[in-house]
């Protein structure tokens, strides 16, 4: 009774009386508010695993502390999914099986982390030592200890690699399962685990992953009816959102060679070509000065959203103002278009460029090579090879010779134009999109209502991307997203942290799904 | 007799019977032979020395020890010559003063070198741990011990920063001096020698030490007739060259700004302004296809070459296609144009950009600045305050707001392309030329090819930077510069490296002008 008023109390303060916050979420807000100290240290000790994909050592220490969270929380088959490469990192899985259970929902995360720069990060922080700050540094947070007492404000953040993308994923679900059982309420569903240590390097090996161990995670088999991913930030606005469909992936690494050796900019500048100058030639002729690729047929083969996609992307809250006084910009690349149309295009976008050194490492040379990476996103239609070779051959068109090893010298003798290109380290990942109609999805719209009053974005796709596209082609297994970052979480950069708000409301979504009858 | 003999043979075997090196040359060589081990030896000692500009500690020990050079060789007034600020490295001076000489030469060279990047150095080489080569590593070239019997080869190489830019200079012409006074030869004019520290930091301090040692360096005062440069490559042909000119240098620092804080390239691609892509669009417009600079005006304001310098230009022999092949280019940037007329043209380099990162540390952001550094050489006639002038109006031109601090929140709501320009944090300097037609010169030309049998090149302008402007201006002296280095040695890079007979025949030639009457 006193639950129910309180409940009815908070629904009303919320302005949401009749669509709020379940009793059940209450129920597992208050293990949170409780449990936090416990939560958040056990979160901080994860992130101080360094976790870039490459680092094979760092990985498997990463797998043993899941492995050892989910042990702890009785979590039953826990083992590690290995490829059949060695320094692969393994992905980490459990399962709990609930009699009477009419279906199966595989909760995904992954552990990995983005490669990272420390000079790049600020002043007072390590990628692999996570800080507490009273607020986001750039709106004036200060370096905090962490509360003995357990008392944490939701607008507090943790700082480090990972703390959002994705190891909050992991603590949000291994949190809520927690929640549940320890609070006295019972899974509606068998739940299934399933942490990925490769996502950020492409998720090269997923494939033969799921394909490996397709008895423990296909659906016809044994019931995954659903897997829930959970990755990715929430809606701009605040809001929860859910997401149905995911952009693709794929990179280009571009390489200008000129001169074999450095060259004196005085004594040869101008006569000898500079591969700087030739690289931003090339660069600046894939794009108008409206942000509109130019390669031809780039905008070719995208499958145009359906009436209730169409319709779902126009309730989504506009936030482009938001975001444009947030960010401090003032125009657009792609001018005339909105974030949400924006992320349904295909896009290409330049992460890194180098050529010779700026600031006080400058030097007055002609550099011999210039690199570029691109990164181009997918959406539904594209395929990762024909977008790739539609770059190369524009790339030609501008007269370029182009080879995918370092020149010869009967090539420079040949060609006045060579650029090595290669595809990035990273994999190639087509985009997915999940049909919003299907029932298990209605019932994940309830669920996830249930726990944040009403207030849920639902979009038609993301504008990152996973490799969805694999549960289907390896599992015929639909997967829907349900992101729990804080959308300023400076995900893949230097900076990167999470809200603790956001953690916490990420255990409460979690634990509502996991009471999906 | 024996002495002329062998000077007749050797002539007759070089084909130069004429012109070919005189008697006191081959004393000086015989000299450099016979005391090569212990040459090498202070040299590399000296090349150990850290000596970017900014390093005062460092700079600091350089001028201590070229000081302890000049005082073992028994030059007279040895001392610093000190800027007013403390952390200016000072110029080190010395004097050898001639009974009955009617004028003084002053020989220059520079001790400081351009910043280092020891990962951009090859795997075994280390920029301050000279090391011994048995010809170029990009020629094939093995690391090898230095010879105990003080034997060695004209081909080898030594790796280490400044082992040509500039410390080959030092070490030519203090050698120089040691051959001479201690093969039983006398100087024929007053010599005198000035070191400067600070001159691939621009030479900011120059005109202050210039102005306040004037006593110790005025020409009219004293009868300083001449500054002999030592610094530079020789001719790329092989032959020595005499320089009577030198471009100027000018740098701009360019930063462009998008978002405050750095994007998940999926989640706000193409919708998010991409500073690398607005950097690229930018620096793409600055010059054609052909090479030619689309700055308006930037051609402007060069002063036309002589009857005399036009004639020496035609008759520098031609190196484009030997440069290319060697280069393993296939053209060049400015379409149609030979080295020679390239380096009398101001010309705009790119001598590094930066955005996000390339290779391992990609990741997949989207930046929030992207840099680039600018080097504007200038010829005769160019004002460099006037050329950045006409840069930075062009990029107004492309729409951006120009500033020179990072932006303010209210500059960055108000203008969609902001951009940061700043001088480099090098001085700038304009170009110079000294007339071919003196005297004093006349006799500079027949001195170095006293040495060289003849085969000399008359340069009217190199395409490198020194702030000769600064000796008439301050002094009302002449210069006149005469390098020694190999053309391949990578100065202003990583690998920089003397050829071994760059050095020997640079302490011959120095021992030549030392002579002059």
């Amino acid at each position: 009774m006193k639950k129910l008023f309180f409940f009815l109390l908070l629904s009303f303060l919320a302005g949401q009386f009749v669509s709020a916050q379940s009793p059940d979420v209450l129920t597992i807000r208050k293990y949170g508010n409780k449990n936090a100290g416990s939560i958040i240290s056990e979160f901080t000790e994860f992130l101080s695993l360094p976790n870039v994909a490459v680092d094979t050592a760092g990985q498997q220490k990463n797998a043993a502390f899941i492995m050892a969270m989910m042990n702890k929380r009785g979590i039953q088959k826990v083992q590690l999914l290995n490829a059949s490469t060695a320094d692969t990192p393994p992905a980490v899985y459990g399962e709990v099986m609930v009699p009477g259970a009419k279906q199966t929902l595989i909760f995904y995360a992954h552990y990995d982390g983005q490669p990272v720069n420390p000079a790049q990060w600020a002043k007072e922080l390590d990628p692999f030592q996570p800080k507490l700050f009273s607020n986001a540094i750039d709106k004036g947070g200060t370096n905090i200890p962490f509360p003995a007492d357990g008392s944490y404000n939701k607008e507090w953040r943790i700082y480090a690699r990972s703390a959002s993308d994705d190891k909050a994923g992991v603590a949000a679900i291994l949190n809520a399962y927690d929640a549940i059982t320890k609070s006295g309420l019972t899974p509606g569903c068998n739940l299934k685990f399933f942490f990925e240590g490769e996502e950020e390097a492409g998720s090269i090996h997923l494939n033969e992953i799921l394909e490996k161990y397709r008895s423990l995670l296909h659906p016809i088999a044994i019931g995954s009816d659903l897997w829930i991913i959970c990755d990715g930030p929430v809606h701009q606005s605040g809001k929860k959102q859910i997401v149905f469909g995911v952009r693709g992936d794929t990179h280009l690494d571009l390489t200008v060679y000129a001169s074999k050796r450095p060259l004196h900019s005085g004594h040869y500048g101008n006569w000898a070509p500079n591969p700087a100058m030739m690289l931003v030639k090339l660069l600046a002729s894939m794009k108008d000065d409206n942000g509109r690729v130019t390669i031809k047929g780039f905008y070719d083969d995208v499958t145009p959203l359906t009436a209730s996609e169409r319709k779902a992307l126009n309730e989504v809250p506009s936030v482009d103002e938001q975001m444009k006084k947030e960010l401090g910009i003032n125009n657009v690349e792609m001018r005339g278009s909105t974030l949400s149309e924006a992320i349904n295009q295909p896009s290409l976008n330049i992460n890194g460029i180098q050529s010779g050194n700026v600031g006080k490492l400058a030097s007055n040379q002609i550099p011999t090579f210039a690199s570029a990476v691109l990164d181009l996103r997918l959406v539904l239609g594209n395929d990762w090879k024909r977008q790739q070779q539609k770059v190369i051959d524009h790339i030609k068109a501008q007269g370029y010779y182009v080879t995918t090893n370092e020149p010869t010298d009967e090539e420079r003798e040949k060609y006045a134009k060579i650029i090595k290109v290669t595809p990035g380290l990273n994999g190639s990942v087509n985009a997915q999109r999940t049909s919003m109609d299907l029932p298990i999805i209605q019932k994940v719209i309830a669920a996830v209502k249930s726990s944040y009053g009403n207030q849920v974005v639902l979009e038609p796709t993301m504008g990152g991307t996973l490799p969805l596209f694999l549960f289907e082609e390896y599992l015929n297994a639909k997967t829907v997203t349900v992101p729990v970052a804080n959308h300023d979480n400076n995900q893949h950069a230097e900076n990167e942290n999470i809200r603790i708000g956001n953690l916490f409301d990420g255990i409460e979504t979690m634990g509502s799904l996991m009471l999906i009858r």
